[in-house]
């Protein structure tokens, strides 16, 4: 029978190495060498890499769950709290060296045309993520703090890519001047 | 001697292939058989799979200069310069069906950690697309038409960082509306 810590090995392992990686870039044997499980190991947990990805890119997410949390912390004025946000994600992208930029804008350019399962998932974690950002454009435009008249889920949806394509272009520059760019542009032309 | 007319095909196919499968998705086998060439005539022309990649990295880059050349047509006001400029940017990702994204962007985020030449090709193009753009903001900017307050160069780069963003998020949604709402939100809040 499979054992539980082994499978928690291998999705911890995964998104490790995934992220740092690339989805065609790990082979199933780098996975199980960098969990220190025997490669034949893996399909008792996982019936294929696509499998583990998915477990991966919904671990990552999780682990996203408590910054999220920050946004419908109404102890903080809205404007604010969005500002907070972005910079915890950006310390995190710093924190990493700019090596693994976000999972979720890899896995978008790599798989979105190659595996429709992750591609759905992905599809759902934006929503999901773009809802948590609108809740908290729409009380800060009941402040009067938002500059375009647009509805709040197209201002959320802008933020969120423009926010990935900041992180795609920090692996490049391998620094943070376009996370420090997307806060300048959007503090000051979205948010009064 | 090698072909010039091979290395021509194997640039294309390359690019073709490699835009569509990214670079780990693509084998050396599925670029010559694109080509229609023996794969034993690959390392004729190129010394790697990286080699090549940064062949049609540069192919890509200069499928759009004349696009790039609409951006400083003075016989366009600037700002409409910039919308026309998206919006055929657009067209092509559309054109395609939302299956490819940007060569640069999926670079960007799978092999800017794996190779330093491609990283640093990535670095170039983006230096010389934002400033082909910068140009254009900085003559909005005299005919007093952008309304943050901020040096055109963080605006230029914001905006092609922000547009790799959607286009990474039109082809999860296979939809345009990432697109439009980059468009809806760049020319609502950035330009008057």
């Amino acid at each position: 029978m499979p054992r539980a810590n082994v499978r928690e090995q291998l999705i911890e392992a995964g998104l490790q190495t995934l992220h740092l990686h690339g989805f065609n870039g790990s082979g199933v044997q780098d996975i199980t060498d960098a969990a220190s499980v025997p490669k034949g190991s893996f399909y008792n947990h996982f019936e294929s890499k696509e499998a583990l990805a998915l477990q991966a890119l919904e671990r990552f997410w999780q682990n996203g769950a408590g910054r999220r949390a920050l946004l419908s912390d109404t102890s903080v004025e809205p404007v604010e709290r969005l500002r907070r946000y972005f910079r915890g994600l950006a310390d995190a992208i710093v924190h990493h060296n700019f090596q693994r930029g976000c999972l979720i804008g890899n896995f978008s350019t790599e798989l979105s045309a190659e595996s429709k399962e992750i591609r759905d998932r992905l599809a759902e974690i934006y929503a999901a993520w773009c809802r948590s950002i609108e809740s908290c454009v729409r009380e800060a435009e009941k402040a009067d703090r938002v500059q375009p008249r647009l509805p709040a889920a197209v201002v959320a949806t802008f933020l969120v890519n423009a926010w990935e394509g900041a992180v795609l272009r920090s692996k490049v520059e391998q620094d943070k001047s376009p996370l420090d760019q997307f806060e300048r542009v959007v503090f000051a032309a979205i948010f009064t």
